[in-house]
């Protein structure tokens, strides 16, 4: 058995790694940290757990935590992972964090894009960044995991082949995403009322957004360029999901035969990732709950253009189930141990 | 290993039979009948099972099914079970009807409220009713299982232990119910559309709604009178989960004390009813994707009514989950074999 | 043209009031107050009214502003307008008060629901209780108008005819209610964020929510008798819309029809009111952004009950709608003045 | 008094219609046409209108239909208007075209993006194509109106000023579309109920959908450049709504002041069209209900890319309400008369 430990347990991120966890056959949760609710029952603040989780919301105490468990997850604001790690802790336990904080390589992007200083970029090169079908080999062996963002991962699964195979002109991407609202947190904030996002559509952090620097940065190391990219966030009226499309110019004489035969050389046997058949656009309730992503393609010969998609559950293979799937692979488990989880429909 | 079939496997709650039964350990589906798509793949109609379900849809042949199945799923509409199941099939095959052709033990009733003649009366006395937690006993040893109805699920379990423990006057029961609109199934009907149904909210069935009689006839065992209750269902903006609200006016000196004892006595050994605590109301949320229930109740000393609550999912506790709980309990398994799965929030 | 000042204008329902008032052809918005947005754009706050609204908002200065206003609307929590509505702010303006302060003749009953000191209680006696259908006399010559809530509104005129004449035994009645989530408020709070409230629905204030002896006391005064009830909210995932449903026996030898003529003698000449024909059910859109509220209802004879039922927009006939609708009558104008919009669908 | 004849006045748009119109102070409805639903009345199809429109269904009679009224709008199923409408019916009244049947110049581009044979192509260089922020002038004196579709209006008005001035590349344009359901129909399709709808997301007709070559006709119009773009529009779960974000190249040295001024030139005297103050990116809620069209844009400088936004009521500056505008234009009234709705929140 894996003793767990989770800071940060009480976002929503948090509880779907309990979620996860909860059914996982080889992982027992020994630490439900929360610096908002320490003392309170975990079930009292998430009362899907009630009468399943008996347990207490902790302190953050690392020092403490590393002793108890082999893995921590931290689920936790930008900036703080980066606070509570260090060399020690990790000579105790492995850490996977789903915050930024440990994805960027380049500390100065890191720190202009969130404007946030560094706490620890010393480790930043220990780090494996945690794109699971991409990075595997280098995952088995890390002790400092740095789990990729929702609007990232599906945003490079998607194009990720095409890049690898030099299949697109790299500078013409363009990445429209559209993502539910549990992307935005549990905080009481006026913009997240359910007033305000139910019947409507906007986007937000246009040219700006965060996880631009790390989509950018990974499809450089897959394409071997420089490649920068236009993202454009949109909040939608749903809990979960997301949809990315993506569109860029196709490489001279490039053909929809080549693009899907990209698709499949690094999918086809991926159990996660599900390329649609041709003419099937990926829905994000078709994923559902599940730690799949769902891409697909269409040549529009008019344009010369390819207009890539990508359906995933930003909860999910975006945040908690990537987590657990980075896992498994760190303790040598089958990728998909606990994560066979059949979407939800409707 | 069980090996299940399942006809109608392709509407709303067939699916739910799917996604759970891929998660049970010992049961295996070797039939997937759809009488509207033979021939399709099955995850070409339910695309949440793309790469999961590799199966074709076959047409229903009942004989045939039973000499391949153990145990068979009927989730069809009113009457069609009535007019396949017969004691040849009943001998190879057990038989869980999701449907109410077995429900009710009164074959007129059922004419009178589904305006449908029964075909197989005669099978009515061999099926148990099978709200687990009632009639545990009984439902070991039959091979005709009548799955009671989502509204009904909810509302009995939520009224049972009163009405058992002769706490409340059972003639002046009230049951409000509001439902998601996943119990109107999947046909093509104008009514259902989205824009029909979101941000709005109507009762319907008033005074006669053919859940009535049902909840009606087991809560007439239960507490040993002729209970004539008011039934009404609503339909919410919401696509799983049913809320009950349930008003009664307590017997002479029945006290708060008193009715937290009676849930307690019938509910605290369940692992799928939870009973909250004292102030908690339950949400629908709380309990979705999952097999439980979560009961609470308040005493209003100014009118001397209680007032029940409960809540689950329509397409588990309410449909399919309490179908493979019943398959658990009529194979011997423990009964909570597959259907640990954590209430997925948000 | 009427000059009107709003206090508590960038609330749900003070933005009611203002898109209401600036449709309305005798009516002009002098005031727009908001404690919370001092000197801001009123249109930074609501954006639908971009270009609509140059206003700053302004501070609360009654006074002042009762010197230039011929009416006031305090859409303000409860216990302010008490504060600061004295002789002296009734001598120069009107006033239209949205909150509860005025509603309950009972000062003692105020202060034991809402469990706040009433600084104006000598006030009470000279308000109205602006339901417009039964009170339109009084309301023509009040200066201070106390205007229902949302539940009440909606309760009251369903049930209203047949407690006028005697058709219910008032003491069995019971309200089942359901509503959107703007009558919640635009604080942020977690409870009101779009994960917790959409896919979700309970019950809350069970047997003790603040609407419940509002609705009593005019029930009181139809009926003649001093009736007490149970009264259970609901929150939905619609943005607008209550539901009601309300049951009770039905007095000796009460036919359907009885209940018909009870219906249409209070109702037929309303043009607000719309009695439904028979076996339709209101369905909350049928009424959204209207002033409309839809009542119908359904005699069940194997319970000796009549289940009634309506539909009203909250923000519109619940709160801003019936404000504008009592202006209207206090200076004399048709009384659907400027609020003759019709329901938008969908 | 303008009297008007619908044609398909039982669709969404069809009410939307009777709804602007009932409330247009020039306007009498004088024939409510509807096919499906002949001698029903026409508040038992749509009951938003109970009480309001006593009215029947009338068959389709277009030469009665054009005696009485002084205008017919039609909104029918692409194909119908080109077959009903000819040169006597011209005579008597003007038409106002919802479909696409006169929208595009070439009639083979019609036929092929539409796959049917045009059965009036003569008509066709008599038809204005109504978007009336930039045809203003032959709407005047045209009796034959194309009133453009949903995507289009809001795409073209997005981009236009750009277009027109030149600040783009015209061929590196690529549209990213996402809609409310209603523009989907109110016919009974199981991609449109409520379950497979809400909580999801998907794009549709990928490369392939019909509103292409009409916004690629008007760019064209405006560039004076043969303009290809993609396009890809999107499935929302929200009744009303469309959002449209667009990416193009800047032309070497376009500053984001010139942008601000494009916008400004053509758009400060346009009463239905904001252009937003920098920073703000529409929102589709802040139009409900409403004629307006919400713009803005930002300039990446990391890409060269401007990102152009724009949000509007699907049902009104999107097919009806421009409709009602084309109509004021066409009968010499100020052009928002009855048009003044404040949209509506939440």
């Amino acid at each position: 058995m894996i003793k767990v430990g989770i800071i940060g347990s009480t976002g929503y991120a948090g509880n779907e790694l309990v979620r996860l966890l909860l059914q996982h056959p080889e992982a027992e949760i020994v630490w439900y940290g929360s610096k908002s609710y320490v003392g309170q029952g975990y079930s009292d603040v998430f009362k899907n757990c009630f009468e399943i989780v008996p347990d207490k919301c902790l302190d953050d105490d690392i020092p403490e935590l590393s002793k108890k468990a082999d893995v921590i997850f931290t689920a936790t604001p930008q900036g703080y992972a980066a606070g509570i790690v260090n060399d020690e802790v990790l000579e105790n336990a492995k850490i996977i964090d789903l915050s930024a904080d440990f994805r960027l390589k380049d500390v100065s992007v890191y720190e202009k894009w969130y404007k946030i200083e560094h706490r620890s970029p010393e480790l930043i090169k220990k780090a494996v960044y945690g794109l699971c079908e991409i990075n595997r080999e280098d995952i088995k062996n890390t002790r400092l995991l740095a789990n990729p963002g929702c609007y990232t991962t599906t945003s490079i699964l998607t194009v990720y082949p095409l890049a690898k195979e030099h299949l697109i002109e790299m500078n013409s991407l363009i990445i429209d995403a559209k993502s539910g609202t549990s992307g935005a947190g549990r905080s009481a904030k006026q913009d997240n009322l359910f007033c305000e996002v139910n019947e409507n559509m906007k986007a937000y952090g246009v040219a700006t957004h965060r996880h631009t620097p790390e989509i950018e940065e990974q499809l450089s190391y897959a394409s071997g360029e420089n490649v920068l990219i236009s993202f454009t966030p949109h909040l939608v009226p749903m809990n979960r999901g997301i949809l990315i499309t993506a569109y860029a110019t196709l490489k001279k004489g490039v053909t929809a035969e080549q693009i899907k035969d990209a698709y499949n050389k690094y999918y086809k046997d991926e159990y996660f990732v599900r390329v649609l058949r041709d003419g099937m656009c990926p829905e994000t309730k078709w994923v559902e709950g599940s730690n799949f992503i769902d891409v697909s393609f269409k040549v529009d010969e008019r344009t010369n253009r390819v207009i890539m998609m990508g359906a995933s559950d930003n909860l999910v293979k975006g945040a908690a189930g990537q987590a657990v799937q980075n896992m498994n692979i760190m303790f040598g488990l089958p990728e998909n141990t606990g994560l066979k989880l059949v979407p939800m429909f409707p």
